[in-house]
């Protein structure tokens, strides 16, 4: 199968297109920039979403669900939230359907019109505050930790699997609190939880930084972001959370009663990440062969895969294979032993290197003779015959050595692919013949900002937090800076 | 706080709003008809998700994710479908809103109305087939066993927490086979599993059953039920398996080549639970003292309460509470410490059997000075004084006691409110005047079914799948029949 992938180098993004189809993570639907996330790329959403959600309550936050749907006039309380969502949103106009009268078939039924129009969530700050306002009234209710796993919808022109969709599955953290000082660090620690998600689980490096003002979240005082890098030199912004001052407790009127019985404007965060973490997994890791996957995210670890001739070899091999199966799961490693016989071998690697599964187990008549398998790993697709005796401790191993491998590839990737660049011939020349991440001062306007994206395409992806003061001079404008900031080309 | 409550015996529909709002389960969202889940409520749901998910993968299921909305035409393909969900669609007519002329706001933008309307699916069968048809073309494809976990919307004109709302939560699975036998089993199959499910892990028990012609799934064959006996004596649903035929393979056109080469259409099932699961949960257990919770579906199933005076006694009883929390948690028992200064432990013990915590455990200075511990049983509201000594495996009897209780106890209450009756006046008069499960002869016509609904407003349940054969006269028309069915006001 993995024959017909298009290379990356060939075309990066054909490339990707097709990975995501032939590996079943995801296909476009009969619905205008909706997909349909298949079975083996939702189980691996699966476990991105156990691992966050873990990871959120063992920071004290709580699951919650709110309306899909949010009145218009809800939606237009917060004006600069407005104005980011106002034009990609899908509108609920009508509730009911009825026979066209000239019998064509259905048609939606003019009497049934809604008084005020529904926006389907593009986000949910507005009908969550909307809540919030019953449930706070004193100090005493504060914080509110919550989370909510939900389905939204934003109207995009252009829509990619994954990384760009109509409809999207995501989380979105919504936080209240006492003080503005509680309510940033909030917001910097689910910042941290994704990086270390993303890191540590994902294996994919991140940038930990601060949005520009133009970047940030409609409605947002300050975003914070993780950017990561893909193989094409393009970036990705991975996660965001958003401090957002008293804004939304304005617009919807909360206030609480402070321990000194003062009335006061409740302070909120928000943050998210979505599927299109999904696109980030894949355009980290994955090369020509198809899907690699960390052995954290992957469905199952490990395969086995029999070589055989005729039903009686396939029923001896099928004996060690179960075996070897049980004592590896009994150490907690997940294992498909695939024993089709409507498939060759040969069809089955191909197969599994496209879906990326991290190793792979052969078995055949002279194994069984010998008591060896061919272990073959997916990340650096080397084999070697090892040894049945001590398999389960040797395969936990190299899981880990992968996890780690994977990790510090793309790292190097990154690292090598961030170019310090001080003036504006250079920094023309990187963005467009090297791509990655551009490391440049820059004057802190949002005209420059503005005037660099309209020449090279490249936005500023983040001002990193470990940015050292360093004076320069904005490789655009030559006026003074005390930082550099990063700028890509982005998805 | 539950001195508030309405008694079930004064006004049993009353005190079901009051206890979902007051033990912070769910409350109504400024869009109507749609719920707020809260915290509590929804750590309640996702112990029903998980152990569903666990009992859906043992069977061979996998999840995926479908779109959120259905173009029109796909949703008229299947006549008798579309003729069951059109009075009842939230439909997306437009997909951008602008600032108003007149600078009144935002409006949707004229410009911005979609050629062809979407629905927000109410089910997704058709959606699904759309996918299948690629998906499936030899009987290699086959089977497809495929769950998803969403929010639907369905216009309901009059809505009720968790009962009946606009928006909801469920799982749906959506299953393809190669032949009829094999579809009617997994849809027998998962029946099974939800009768598991209802009765071994929410302790409801259910009556199995097929539903009448006019009861079943718009577009089904037939459809298998879990029917629910509620404390006020009305039915309810709570989970349905159908078997769909080849109905919606004919309308999406999906055939598969058989083994023997031959073109044949597709079987299909598709079955649900949903967030109504919640609603029967709080009917069947729960009293007048607020909500009584089976240790299964607890979102903590111990609760400990200080009982001290002044900080230092504070200090002293905490650390005995967090050596117990300490040993309970090691036994996998979910465990809550309050020790909150801001309220005294009469409001505490209120709050916590409003809760439906299932055991609650009170220790003062008295018990330091003893090695005790009162606690407290939420089923029975019996309390008793025990040894520090010994507390966990203690507390892990009563936990499985509990369990155990409320099943035996709904069962009970199911047992002596069925009641067989064979002629039209006791049928009348037991609807009436005791409502329950009403076992009774039926001519098996829809015409009966119909006017006895008129009449009494009771409908058929379900043809009980254990019903024995038995010789009678439909208690309506008197007219031969050869089984009893249940009879039941429903929600």
């Amino acid at each position: 199968m993995a024959k017909n992938l298009t290379k990356r180098s060939e075309d990066y993004s054909k490339w990707y297109n097709e990975l995501v189809v032939q590996a079943d993570l995801a296909e476009n639907s009969a619905v205008r920039g909706s997909m349909v996330i298949k079975p083996y790329g939702y189980a691996i959403w699966e476990k991105m979403q156990a691992q966050l959600d873990k990871m959120f309550k063992a920071t004290g936050h709580e699951n919650a669900y709110f309306p899909l749907f949010i009145p218009k006039s809800y939606f237009s309380k917060e004006a600069s939230h407005v104005d980011g969502f106002a034009k990609e949103c899908a509108v609920v106009t009508h509730y009911r359907l009825k026979n066209a009268d000239d019998g064509s078939g259905v048609v939606v039924d003019e009497n049934a019109r809604l008084e005020e129009e529904l926006i389907v969530r593009p986000t949910s700050e507005t009908i969550i505050w909307d809540t919030y306002k019953k449930w706070i009234q004193s100090y005493r209710d504060l914080p509110i930790l919550v989370n909510q796993w939900a389905n939204v919808v934003r109207w995009e022109m252009r829509t990619r699997l994954f990384l760009r969709t109509a409809e999207f599955l995501w989380q979105e953290g919504h936080t209240a609190h006492a003080t503005e000082q509680e309510a940033i660090e909030e917001a910097r620690q689910m910042l941290d939880v994704y990086t270390e998600f993303a890191e540590g689980f994902m294996a994919i490096p991140v940038v930990k930084g601060y949005k520009t003002e133009s970047e940030r979240f409609a409605g947002a005082l300050d975003t914070y972001c993780i950017e990561a890098l893909m193989q094409d030199g393009k970036a990705l912004q991975a996660g965001t959370s958003h401090f957002l001052g008293q804004n939304f407790a304005r617009a919807f009127d909360v206030k609480y009663t402070s321990k000194e019985g003062k009335e006061e404007y409740v302070w909120a965060t928000s943050w998210g990440v979505s599927t299109r973490l999904m696109g980030a997994l894949i355009m980290t890791h994955s090369d020509d062969n198809g899907l690699v996957l960390p052995p954290n995210l992957a469905p199952f670890q490990v395969v086995i895969v029999p070589i055989y001739r005729g039903e009686e070899q396939l029923s001896e091999i099928s004996v060690k294979a179960n075996e070897i199966k049980k004592v590896l799961e009994e150490q907690g490693i997940s294992v498909k032993y695939d024993k089709r016989d409507t498939h060759k071998p040969g069809w089955k690697f191909n197969e599994y290197e496209l879906k990326g599964v991290p190793l792979r187990i052969a078995i055949g008549p002279r194994d069984l003779d010998n008591g060896t398998v061919e272990l073959a790993r997916r990340d650096t697709l080397t084999k070697e015959i090892t040894g049945i005796e001590g398999l389960a401790g040797k395969v936990q191993q190299l899981l880990s050595e992968i996890q780690a491998n994977l990790y510090k590839k793309a790292l190097s990737f990154t690292e090598e692919n961030t170019h310090k660049v001080d003036d504006w011939e250079a920094f023309t020349d990187t963005i467009e013949n090297k791509g990655g991440f551009v490391s440049a001062h820059w004057d802190g306007t949002s005209e420059t900002e503005e005037k660099i994206k309209e020449l090279t395409k490249a936005t500023i992806r983040c001002i990193p937090m470990d940015a050292e003061e360093e004076q320069g001079s904005c490789v655009f404008s030559g006026k003074p800076s005390s930082r550099r900031v990063l700028f890509a080309k982005a998805y």
